[in-house]
């Protein structure tokens, strides 16, 4: 994989706020081997029970695996998720922050597989797991399918 | 299980309007064995290509077989996902509403599992298939973990 | 897709004696869209509980997934599944074979996903249901990972 | 949980080969917090390409996450896999054992998770990665479903 236009941080920052601007999450760590995101908490993400909506804890898990591709350059802003699998393992603090760390299990040249890590900040109790598997863009033109 | 307090189409969504104002679907059917749940699709749903982002299907997806635990009985409301799985198979059409069909494979008395299947409206291609895990609500208080 | 080279069941089911010969399934029906393969259960195939053993329904939910994909070409020999994720309904009966019914979700030019229902014979409650999703082979060599 | 009759290495061992006499794997580390199984490989686990078939990893991520629970208490026994998630990550070498390092994530009183990673030894390269869900034994009888 080539290293020209491998994104900074600020880079990827700001182009989640650009394309995703509901997404409304911020990378607080990244490298080529692990990405850490934090999804700030409040009174809208919430479910009766005081807890955090299951859908928060997706599309986190979604956005910080993404992150760790994109690290890699920016031309893996085209990887496309094709599965996600998410174990939810305990309910979250309902006003503290979550922070997902993602590491990639593997990247290779037609799938990425990355493992993701959900806690809320302060607790060291895991509340979700997820597996989230990219297809990633071709070199020439095959990407479609 | 009992058939008191069997919530109507209309009940459950007065329940997700008022319980989950954000949420923004619409129920279109719903029966014991089968809800098609509707996510109107604007602008703020989309991804760079000009699709729906996987987070809008997933979280559809947690709706519809949720509705379909619901239509058996109000103290449902305290079923908890406790994992998802979804194959992202296709792009969803930008501007046409996505539409979810639920069914139940099994509904136990721990755990229920529903299968899920999103297509674009006026499209019988899909676009997203899901299987979702419900930890039930105990008949005593056992449902903590 | 080329259609030279369309197996039949008989030639499937050849195939899988001469190269997966511990295999022991027997594919019953047989076309592009859908499958259903029998799996014979004796004694080793039960655990404590007189009940069969899970791994019997993972390995007999990947066969049956992949006949699907051999049914196109045999060309499909060499797709590869890059994840199972497969849900335990209920007991299957001990004494009785399993059945399982293949359907493609999506079969597309890098990953193909694939649906599968498994019951015992004679019974219409589903055991077990799984997604299987395979990496196609590349028309050039780039299938490797 | 009781620590009553915690079972040690060789009891597992032992039960694994008087109820699972085809299992064939062999426990190389047992505690609370990890276990690591190791799956002899020989020519009835190889599929064309000289590679280790798929089915004997995911039995092998069953056996591993299953002896997770074993290990705090004998009456996990009856602990039901509810489901499995596998990702195949790249080709086993053909002649060598693998080796499953299982996690707990959760052990909830109705649910656990267990995370497992497998490799073939002699290297640190991932093969494949399982979540695999368990329905715990309940206090009463209500394990039935």
């Amino acid at each position: 994989m080539s290293d020209r236009d491998v994104p900074s941080l600020s880079d990827i920052q700001a182009f989640f706020e650009r394309e995703f601007p509901h997404n409304g999450t911020v990378i607080e760590q990244l490298s080529h081997h692990a990405s850490v995101v934090r999804h700030p908490v409040g009174t809208q993400h919430l479910r009766p029970g005081q807890t955090v909506m299951g859908p928060v804890m997706m599309a986190l898990a979604d956005t910080a695996a993404y992150c760790c591709l994109l690290s890699r350059g920016i031309e893996q802003v085209q990887a496309v998720t094709s599965s996600l699998h998410i174990s939810f393992l305990g309910r979250p603090v309902a006003h503290r922050d979550l922070l997902a760390e993602a590491r990639p299990l593997k990247v290779g040249r037609r799938l990425a597989v990355v493992d993701v890590k959900i806690h809320s900040e302060g607790s060291t109790i895991l509340v979700a797991h997820a597996t989230v598997t990219y297809s990633m863009p071709g070199r020439s033109r095959d990407s479609a399918s």
